[in-house]
C-alpha cells in the first residue's frame, strides 16, 4: 500500500432486511473500524438502500464519484434478490457475465456435479472485476473501478476483509482519545466550543452523554491524524477538569 | 392519524461517532420497526453523515423532498457539535432562535438559576417548529415541515417516539412472514425467483442465510400489505418444501 494523506470512503448497505428493521446492521461499525485502523481510510458517508436496481445504480454512481472508495455490502448471493453484481456492471457499462477465475473457484468448491445455476450465478459479475477471495464460503467479492463489493453476512465479510488490502491506497491513521467526565454536557459546552475553535483545523472534538454506575457523564472524544495536536488538546482538557473540579472515569 | 395507502420515510443519522465506528447505531432498527408497526410507514433510505453543516443541509434538502417524512437523529444537545437545529433552519430558510415553549419547558426543568447558556441552546431551533415532548430529559425534539428531529441517545429517542404520532399520516401496515428452511440458498433460488416474479406487484420476497444449531439454513422473508397475497405465497412455499423435501425450523 502506497501512503497518501487523506483517503476517504463511503459504505453502501444494500438490503431490504436492514431497512425494514428485521436485521441489525453490523457491517458499518466493522468496516469503519477496519478501514481506519488498518488502512488510515476515513468513512465519510453510509447509505442503506433497498434491493432495487435503479436505486443501486444511482447510489453507486454518486458515491463512487464523491469518495476515493466505495464499499458495498449485500446482494451477491445466488437468489433473485441478489442484484448487486448486475447493477454495478450496468453502472459502469461493463459486460456482466461469468468471471473466469470466479467460475473456476466455485466449480472446484462445489464439484462439477453440484455446481447448479444458483451457484453459478455467484460467478457472474462485471467481467473485468478483480476478485476478493473468500476463505469461508468460496464465493468471491469483487473490485470494479473504485467499488469493493462484499457479502452482507457479517461473519463472511469479516473473513474476507484482509483480502481487500492489496487494492487500497493507505492514508494517515486517525488517532482518537477519550476522556470520560462525570458532569453534564451543558456544564462544559462553552469551554469545549472554545477548544474546538482553537484546534478547528486539526482536531475533531465530539461530546457524547453516557449513563454509568447510576451517574450521568460525558465522553469527550477527540480525533486527529496528529499525535502532537491531540496532546495539546489533552492539556487544555486537563485545565478544564481542574477549573471545574470534575471527576473522571477510567475504563 | 388519517389513513392513506403508501407512506414512506427516510432516516438521517447525524454523528461522527457512528461514522467513525466508535458507536453502534441502534436508532435505525428501532425507528424502522416503530414506523412500520405503529404507523404503517416504510423506511426506504437511511444515511449516516458527519456533523458538518453544509452536508446536513444538502441531505435534509434532498431526503425531505424524496420521501413523505424524514427523521433525523443526533446533534440537538448543548455542545458545539450539536448543529442539527441550526442546519435545518438554514435548509428551510426559517429563523433560528429561541422557541418560546421549548424555552419555558427547559427553564422549568432546570430552574432559573441553573439555566445556563448550554442548556438554553437546546431551546434554539427553527422558531416555527412544532415540539416533540421529551419525558426523560425535557429537551424537546421538533418537527419542521416534514422533518422530525430527534436526539441521538437511543434511550431518550425511544422515550419520545410516541409523541411523534400525532404529526404523522398513517399508511398501510406491511405484514411479514418468515420461513426458516434447513437448506442452502442455491437449492431454492430458482423456484424462489419464479414465485417472486409471479407476485412481483404485491409481495417482496427476501432470502437470508443463517447458521444455527451447527447447520446452515435460509430464512425466506416475505412482506406485503395484503394478508391474502401473503397466504398465497405461503402456499407456494409449502409446495416447494414438499417438492424438495426440506426441513423447517420453527422459532
Amino acid at each position: 500500500m502506497k501512503k497518501i494523506k487523506k483517503v476517504n470512503a463511503a459504505i453502501l448497505i444494500i438490503g431490504n432486511e436492514i431497512l425494514s428493521g428485521r436485521t441489525q446492521d453490523k457491517n458499518t461499525i466493522f468496516l469503519s473500524n477496519w478501514l481506519n485502523s488498518k488502512c488510515g481510510i476515513l468513512v465519510r458517508e453510509v447509505r442503506i438502500i433497498p434491493d432495487v436496481e435503479k436505486i443501486i445504480i444511482k447510489n453507486v454512481k454518486n458515491l463512487s464519484k464523491k469518495f476515493n472508495y466505495l464499499f458495498t455490502t449485500g446482494g451477491i448471493g445466488p437468489t433473485h434478490d441478489d442484484i448487486t453484481a448486475k447493477s454495478i456492471a450496468k453502472t459502469f457499462k461493463i459486460k456482466y457475465g461469468y468471471h473466469k477465475e470466479a467460475y473456476k473457484i466455485l466449480e472446484n468448491y462445489y464439484g462439477k456435479k453440484n455446481f447448479n445455476d444458483g451457484r453459478k450465478k455467484m460467478a457472474k459479475m462485471p467481467i473485468t472485476s478483480k476478485l476478493i477471495y473468500n476463505p469461508s464460503s468460496a464465493a468471491p467479492g469483487f473490485v470494479t473501478k473504485n467499488v469493493f463489493s462484499l457479502p452482507g453476512v457479517p461473519s463472511i465479510l469479516n473473513s474476507m476483509i484482509d483480502n481487500c488490502k492489496k487494492y487500497l491506497v493507505k492514508g494517515s491513521k486517525v488517532h482518537s482519545k477519550t476522556l470520560n467526565l462525570f458532569t453534564v454536557e451543558s456544564n462544559i459546552s462553552k469551554k469545549l466550543g472554545i477548544i474546538q475553535k482553537k484546534f478547528s483545523k486539526d482536531v475533531d472534538i465530539g461530546s457524547y452523554p453516557f449513563f454509568r454506575l447510576g451517574k450521568i457523564g460525558v465522553s469527550v472524544v477527540y480525533r486527529s491524524t496528529s499525535l502532537l495536536k491531540l496532546k495539546q488538546v489533552s492539556k487544555e482538557l486537563n485545565n478544564l477538569i481542574k477549573q471545574k473540579k470534575l471527576k473522571t472515569l477510567k475504563i
